[in-house]
């Protein structure tokens, strides 16, 4: 039977538990959204003792399946007050399949904030223990920490100082297969893992045994199928693979919708400086690698290893979004400068998105100037890594730096900082941002796929038209897939090649001895995303919440000057389903 | 015919309009929040161009009644994001009223921030101009000024720095008839006063008559029962005249009310050393004055003027809020280091209620050290009153260093401080800081009248039976008194003594010719709650807001070891009128 962990941080004590039949059919995000949903009181606070932080590997999590190296995190956000979803790469979902486990429930809190503890899962159990070594590490002196005590095998989930310190743009970092780090990004969930006083967490696989499976040769033929489709859609077998999301970059400055300077233009001048083609150019002379996978069994590879002039390791998973929010919105035209950042943000834990969207506020603030790289570097480091003042404000992200500095253009929803498309000109994902249970979230449902990459059809992302349709079908598919452990990027082919969605629905019934159709994989999508506006609604946050910042209102956008003009009332259609 | 006054600081133009005839039975917090309701959008950026900034004089300003001296300030607050009406005392109420000038609305914003800019307002007209003399200056040096180039007679409404520096905790301030400042303390609306470029509004009031009154003697004769009832009762004839509000000490001590180090216990064993008791003593040893008006026509004189060892001046409007906010919940035990802090709030412009409140979170926070009033005053003059870093985190109120530094055990509603009762142990004032429009204000239903003080009646302070009517009736009744210029403290003989309200009723229709019952009051007070309730719903605050932090639901307080325990759906029936 499948296995459920409950580590009461109260009185530490563990139960394992058998996995409520219920949740048979639950993995990742809809596991942990519908624990959060069930078991948090929406109005707690999220970083007192009625939170929980759940960690839930997908249902294809262990299996042979290509890309199926995904895991949740989901907890009440102390960033947004909404329910969170977060997920990583890494080994720590292969290894919880293996394991059986299919959820890890952190509750409760210390009443003293004297100890930090490590929680140590194996085939044998499961230990709490106090720790001492790690606490105050940042997060590659904690992996080298656990990889010397407990073996370089081990699976880790930790948190650097920024999570220690209940910064709300920490995030929880994941050893991946080369022992670099892979983050649950979003939503200040390390700062919830450090309020429950927890440094680390270790998985050990040793003496387990392959995930069973009900008909191995069915898995095997639908597996095939879907590895083909991923193999030959243009986007995750070329685009991805080649340069990385960064390939985006000069896709975003041609159509206008890469925010630069904080969203006060939707084009960069020194776009080619910051581009995946200069990415790879720059990787490929220095010895480093385009292609790179961030989990076991990834056949996009769309990560990669940038090595810095000496050709020493510099960063990995180097995406898109954080190059974006340096090297445009902040304006730092030079790639090494911004993968120095990556790595440090890596470091202390922090949300790669939020924490550059949150220096495009800053720079707006005066904290320091458009385009100042370095002054970034020194603020990552001797501000926020040594919870200065400043730091602690930083720390706090995009909107907290608003507020603290009284700036009205500050790029949020529901608190978390919006990311690298511009919704006045990529309508679909201002939908997407405006809707979504998360706050800003472009994965919650990437319509710039049909907006601008042509990928499942094809919406005028300068049309209000047709976007929230596109949006809520987006938004669907997507809960659905984050409950399976498959990267979101499987959606590219799912969204053109018929065959692979139906690959994945043979998977599932082939692991688990299932019936499920298509359509249950979509009802699935649904019941998620209710239940995660219900459990937001609960929490206060409710319709109006469910907008852009009004600046995005009263600024036409270069080069389209365009303004986002999406009515309110059919945003709210949005929820008709 | 009433004038209103319209300032657009966009493009820096003034109209001069006639009041909407709809706005005739309106003034101060009535009109107030029928201006922003009606004018700015509910989802605005508070500190953006589409908000507004309005102030009121009440019905009765100008005229002979009894503390008719008191004025309203509105806009959207971007502490809570709530509709907001904070008024003061002062002479600018008296002044417009005999200008019959019935509002004042600050609309626009500059586009440049490069630029700081007055406002004078006289018989003959409204003059804007660039200022640069007092730019940076505080409040004190800002009335000297202004006393030198224009007058000392003139009425002054002001920001000190912290509202240039668009601090949450911002007051507006007003001079008094002394020359020293009075505050629209609560909401941050220094803020938005500073957002709009505004550094200083000045009224003239030369060559303006008297308030005509319809009926002269049946207006005398009203106010003069109206005083007598001022005079006769306890509260408002001895107590609050002799001992000034710092009388609540002892009794919210005595009581297990008076909450301590934060919100963690009811009592504080130093409260005789910051007792109203004691400040009396040594008010009279050291030639101050304990009995004191903050405008001409005070009957009450709650106010006093308090000296420094040396017989110095040091503050006056020295409130029990204050008091108990650095006394207990900060564990202050030194009355003279607390006036130092009140004079150096008032000259820096922020409000003492939310920024001791924040202090009380930042000890938590370990920022200082409980009791340590020096440092308390060093980081009022260097840190908030420099804008350095952890001055605007300071500077940003209690929920924002709360949110800074991850602290659970924040006392707030929508944002704003929670006052000197502590809902544990006074239910009543728990449902008005829970249902307010105005986010947690003592003010805006003061049940402890009821509960601790047996005006009006007598409801158990530790039962929630019969809480949600007491606030009810009392936020009607004090939305409607906040509308006349009546200083709110007329509600002690209001509550008791038969004559009283009636008196209040009759000097309005004897001022306008009216024929106004006791029901059109309560009626004036119901339209006013319910539009300022409707702003917030379209702001997206809705009724899961309504609610007080969950660690008053968690932690009993002693000595009477209760938490919070009022039932939601009991809350929600607050809205039923």
């Amino acid at each position: 039977m499948p296995k459920v962990i409950r580590v009461n941080m109260t009185d530490l004590s563990v139960r394992i538990e058998e996995a409520p039949a219920a949740w048979a059919g639950l993995g990742g995000r809809a596991l942990t959204s519908t624990v959060v949903a069930a078991e948090v009181p929406p109005t707690c606070h999220p970083l007192g003792p009625n939170n929980k932080l759940v960690f839930a590997p997908g249902l294809l999590s262990g299996t042979a399946a290509g890309n199926a190296g995904r895991m949740s995190a989901g907890a009440k956000s102390p960033l947004t007050g909404t329910i969170k979803e977060s997920n990583a790469g890494g080994t720590c979902g292969r290894m919880l399949g293996r394991l059986d486990i299919k959820a890890i429930i952190i509750e409760g809190q210390p009443a003293s904030t004297d100890a930090w503890y490590n929680i140590r899962i194996s085939n044998e159990g499961v230990v709490v223990e106090p720790e001492t070594e790690t606490v105050g590490l940042n997060n590659f002196a904690v992996l080298e920490s656990v990889a010397r005590r407990y073996g370089e095998d081990k699976g880790v989930i930790t948190i650097g100082s920024a999570g220690e310190n209940l910064m709300l743009i920490s995030n929880i970092s994941t050893r991946d297969p080369e022992g670099k780090l892979r983050s649950f990004g979003r939503g200040g969930l390390g700062a919830v893992m450090g309020s429950k006083r927890v440094k680390f967490i270790t998985i050990d696989q040793d003496g387990t045994r392959p995930v069973p499976l009900v008909d191995s040769a069915a898995f095997k033929a639908a597996n095939m199928v879907f590895t083909k489709a991923l193999k030959d859609h243009p986007v995750s077998g070329q685009g991805l693979p080649t340069y990385g999301t960064a390939v985006l970059v000069n896709i975003l400055h041609e159509i206008g919708g890469l925010p630069t300077r904080n969203f006060t233009s939707g084009q960069c001048e020194h776009h080619d400086m910051i581009s995946g083609e200069h990415m790879y150019d720059t990787i490929v002379a220095r010895g480093g690698e385009p292609t790179h996978g961030c989990s076991l069994g990834c056949v996009i590879q769309c990560s990669q290893v940038y090595n810095d002039k000496d050709g020493k390791y510099l960063t990995s998973g180097f995406e898109y979004e954080t190059i974006w929010a340096f090297g445009a919105d902040c304006l730092i035209d030079n790639l090494d400068l911004i993968a120095e950042c990556d790595n440090v943000m890596d470091d202390l834990g922090v949300d790669s998105i939020e924490t550059p969207v949150m220096f495009g506020v800053a720079m707006e603030a005066g904290i320091l100037k458009f385009g100042d790289g370095k002054e970034v570097l020194r603020l990552l480091r001797e501000e926020i890594g040594k919870a200065t003042p400043l730091g602690r404000v930083l720390g706090g992200g995009t909107a907290l730096v608003g507020k603290t500095y009284g700036v009205a253009r500050v790029p949020v929803v529901k608190g978390q900082g919006i990311p690298a498309y511009d919704p006045r000109s990529v309508k679909g994902i201002g939908v997407t941002y405006a809707t979504t249970t998360q706050g800003a979230d472009h994965t919650a449902g990437y319509a710039v796929a049909t907006n601008v990459l042509n990928v499942g059809g094809k919406v005028d992302p300068l049309s209000n038209v047709g976007q929230v349709e596109l949006s809520r079908n987006l938004q669907i598919a997507t809960a659905a897939i984050d409950s399976t452990g498959l990267c979101l990027f499987i959606a590219f082919p799912a969204l053109d090649i018929a065959e692979c969605l139906p690959a994945t629905v043979d998977m599932l019934n082939a692991r688990f001895g299932t019936k499920l159709t298509m359509d249950d994989v979509v009802g699935l999508g649904k019941t998620v995303l209710k239940l995660e506006h219900e459990f937001n609604l609960a929490a206060g946050i409710g319709p109006e919440q469910d907008r852009l910042p009004e600046f995005f209102e009263l600024e036409a956008i270069a080069p389209h000057n365009v303004k986002w003009d999406m009515d309110q009332k059919e945003l709210a259609t949005f929820w008709n389903f």
